[in-house]
């Protein structure tokens, strides 16, 4: 396997598998001066735990972070910052009975047919224990790029069929944390969370769109090209495990406008270049055009059911039932919204890098 | 700029502007022993070349292909094979009005932000004749990926808001290539033809989506975690010109479906492994099944439109308003079914070299 | 600061400094199914420790490994391998009055100078206990390599003057270990001891030459133009702290060769191609040829002495003198061997990964 | 093959066989608004030039570029900059007789084991026609370089065993470019002039010693660990054809000294941080000092000699003799001057742009 690293000049590279010793990162260029401490990231990883509300999964992780380089005196060298969190509630027994049984839905079969041999407790190294070290690396870029104005604000705009209704950037801000579905609309979210009651309930689970906004943007983020910011997002976004589609701005509803109406109008406003509308979510040409950047993503329903399911016996190669059994969160979009924000955090402060806006050696607005 | 390269084992490099003196590409990473010659390449620039039918611009481009390296007797030598297209028909006398004026929905608000200074010309490194490297390239993919019984099929599923019925593989293989907006479905050719004349007699342009199918793919390709097959398939679909969505298997509707219905049940069928439904287009954990991988880009209406428009001229920065003249597709999913699929190879032939698939010093096969 | 990854294929990320609370390195890229155990890393630990013998710093550092990652059952997994080593005899405070006064000879100044704040604890991140990521990585990637008969030998050809006689690769396996300043000649390696000794009780230090031959190499490694074999062991090899020059066969001597003495003949022997002599060191056109691959670099002498040097006090921008306390090996060229010979195992296995002589994926002859 | 890409965020692509239509180079990553015409890359192509001087090769090749892409109205617009120059004198003639019988100390035994096939012609891609891609890109980075007040010297500094005098950075400024050899200390150029025609007459070849010192360079560039400046310019280095060493500052002189003498002093001078020596070649810890950056190569001798060889004849695997005929250079150095010029040039840019020094995105101080 490859493909544990992201990124060119701010790179991470994750490792850990759902029931070995840990999970953890290592954040190469991260420059130095910049103020960090655990609860830094603590906070972020707190926001993507199991167990944070009765809507997710009752497996009980304290997940409580570990900086082992990286920081003197309370502030970033600009060498690498290695950070781990143990993994605690282990209890491998109950996959003893899935060892050789593929999960629908999940890697267990394509894991299997890749590498011959794998660690099946949990998922391994497929188990969503893996995003803790997106987050915990996303929680770095938000600081940085908060530095430099930039904000990020995920939230659930569709689950099970519900959309949330229309809501502006303020009632985010203000909403999203306060439920345990992370919607900004809180009528939806009510509503969200009996239809998560309601598939648990059957031994079923259900999915869902989430939306990632990244405010106070810069123009001139990103390269033309292979690597437009609209490219390195979708691939940022698409390598989270559930995640089956990215759209930006206007996305899938562009191809039913005609360009009159797709197109948004420039203007001056203010004495600055602005774009009167953002079906175009923010990236004209690969480059960010200072509008918000707007990103979707469709989430798949958690693989995981207890309900029956058809599978195959891979000691015997012989067709069989299975009834997975465990806990598992019934529907993903509410805790994947740390970690959709961690991966837009890590492309930004990367093209941020690519493109000359935040000094990679020194930030200097933090120096004491 | 940078982001002009692609790949990492099959690397391409692509240069060039609309109205330069040349486009082109080199490509880094073919083996030794491919059978290659111009008439390869050629088939499929003839398929992204405009003035092919009356639907697309009448913009007149042979886009004659010469190879300058890489090939000896006939087969590649596994050196890097540089090809180019020159640019005849450029005539940059009809931009000159627009130097000053961005035109919305285009790259060229934010070239200037980002460089101050742009290629004003047909949108110089933005104009989709950038777009004529990648087939190039992905001409060279096919043909290697064909050794392995790997077939790339793209085709358009809407357009205007009218939708091709249900296709084969079977339709898409025969028919696609008959109609010149390359849907497989014969009924609904004829009612986008007649949607694309009634946009472009408003003066207006319209979207649709493309529907691009691998099949023959063995399964083990594609690296877990951040080098998903379905990530690496985002980065590149996305970062053609105009794609803002790109969605994988069942895709946005995943996020409206329960796991018992998303979850594709696994079976031995002929004694292999199989699954009975492919909602996961063929991806599980970010690796190849075995079962075809489906991709669907949403492409959004031309730009370039000649109803008049909002923009601001740069010089004097006072709003102002535009038309664009000249010759433009009034809808371009028919004109990127070859684009998208030279993407989706380029992506398939280099996670086959780095997952040790394909030789990457000699291609025996054809070897005389 | 980025560049702490190395590798492309088989790639490593190293983080801790001297005194944090570990050091470590994350691996990415091993296949599946390779049996590993603590016990591979730390025998190579062991060959890099401090204290080992007493010409070494009698800093005492056990350097237990810990594997946090990657193994199943006594198997790679495939997933990255993360493993650390606490630091544990870390005792800041004799570097407490130099933590304004830069060493001369190291990297003191310069991350002064460029990152403007710096651990200063010991050499922070740019002390030799960074190695240790590096052998831990390299144990892996020698314990790959001898699958495919591959032997990676380091020994010490100069030291202080000194240089050893003509060595046979059975001397080198034979003796190399049994002395500690790793020499293969007996008698050479008595007088370089002494030296150490002698240079020692002068407060001061002394350098020498390296030399790693890899035998049993297959022909064919290497890709041409910039990623030629030996370009990617000068850049390993010459990013080991101390290493100041590579040279690859005949290296500096071919300068003053004629192309008679330095081109080897080309000859059948055993029905098999082979060069009758091997001035080129295994390698031509950056392609090894089947012949052991050798390499030398040229190791300057330990920068901390005891006497006294002139530098500067940063806080007052004042010329002053430094007499550096503490416990350094007056000559690094033998605790060097084992991290040089892992820099080689770590573009070995890379390049033949690269080049598909190994599966990235399965390492099928040691699965059970 | 792969392997034809150099660089990060400067980044070239070369292309182009000794005998096939042409050589050239991309250069993706040159920032907007530099003043570029051909003639920039002609006198350094200029300088590389076959049949310069009569100590070189007699091949008449104009080497004349063409500019494809990336500029407009005289400046760079920050698209890929495409090079290319036509080959011209190609008579493949001379080199039928030698197809299938590789000539000792080159790349064609190497390539016919790795690809099984190749363009005999000249070498193919393995001839020094190749570099006329570096020396363009390194063409434009010198330019850039230059706005910074950085200046790249190269010059021989030993030749057949005959070694210049101590010279000054004036000297080497004053006198290089005025002796075929271009070597700093005209006494020992004339010596080194009748070498090579000694060898010459007798139908060998010599090799050389060539140093590139780069001048006015800023503090802080380089990256540690992996990507220390050294280990960039080593990389760089040895990637030139025929190079076999590469050392920084003292090199392998280090070996024989003594950390008091090896160490460089630090000292104030007229206000500014300076070392009062340069054995270091001005980078400690991979991070440049400030002081001048010194490298020297080790140039082996040209393979190609009329003296007879032992071989192989591949079609029949049988031993055979060999005598190479046609033009080639008795002596590398003189010509790889400006090659290893580029190389050093294209690292400092790329490093520069990595360190934040150099604005990616466009070029101020150049701007109309």
């Amino acid at each position: 396997m490859s493909g544990n690293t992201f990124g060119t000049l701010f790179r991470i590279m994750t490792w850990g598998e759902s029931h070995g010793p840990a999970v953890g990162v290592v954040i190469d260029g991260c420059p130095a001066g910049l103020r960090l401490g655990e609860e830094d990231i603590q906070k972020e990883l707190d926001r993507r735990r199991p167990g944070q509300s009765e809507i997710t999964t009752p497996r009980k992780e304290e997940d409580k972070v570990e900086i082992l380089s990286g920081i003197f005196q309370g502030k970033t060298t600009g060498t690498p910052i290695s950070t781990m969190v143990r993994n605690r509630d282990v209890d491998p027994g109950k996959y003893e009975s899935l060892r050789s049984i593929p999960r629908p839905g999940h890697a267990d079969i394509t894991y299997e047919m890749k590498y011959g041999f794998r660690d099946w407790r949990g998922g391994g190294r497929s188990s969503a224990r893996e995003t803790t070290g997106r987050v915990a690396a996303g929680a770095i870029a938000k600081k940085i790029l908060a530095l430099y104005g930039i904000e990020i604000l995920g939230h659930v705009v569709e689950l099970g069929g519900i959309r949330a209704g229309s809501v502006s950037i303020e009632d985010i801000r203000k909403n999203t944390e306060k439920n345990p579905v992370r919607c900004a609309d809180p009528d939806a979210a009510v509503e969200m969370a009996a239809m998560i009651h309601a598939v648990r309930s059957e031994g079923d689970s259900t999915g869902g769109i989430v939306e990632i906004i990244s405010t106070g943007m810069p123009a001139g983020i990103g390269e033309p090209v292979f690597e437009k910011l609209g490219a390195e997002l979708a691939h940022a976004l698409m390598s989270i495990g559930a995640v089956k589609g990215v759209e930006i701005g206007a996305g899938f509803k562009s191809a039913l406008m005609k360009g009159s109406e797709m197109n948004d109008p420039i203007a001056i406003c203010d004495g600055k270049l602005r774009m009167l509308s953002n079906k175009a979510g923010g990236i004209l040409g690969g480059i960010s055009s200072g509008e918000p950047v707007i990103c979707r993503i469709a989430v798949k329903p958690t693989p995981s059911i207890s309900k029956e399911q058809h599978s195959v016996d891979l000691r015997i190669m012989k067709d069989t039932k299975i009834k997975i059994q465990g806990r598992h969160d019934p529907s993903i979009p509410p805790r994947i919204v740390p970690v959709a924000e961690a991966m837009v955090a890590l492309v930004l402060v990367d093209q941020m890098m690519m493109g000359g806006f935040i000094n990679r050696s020194r930030i200097n607005e933090v120096r004491s």
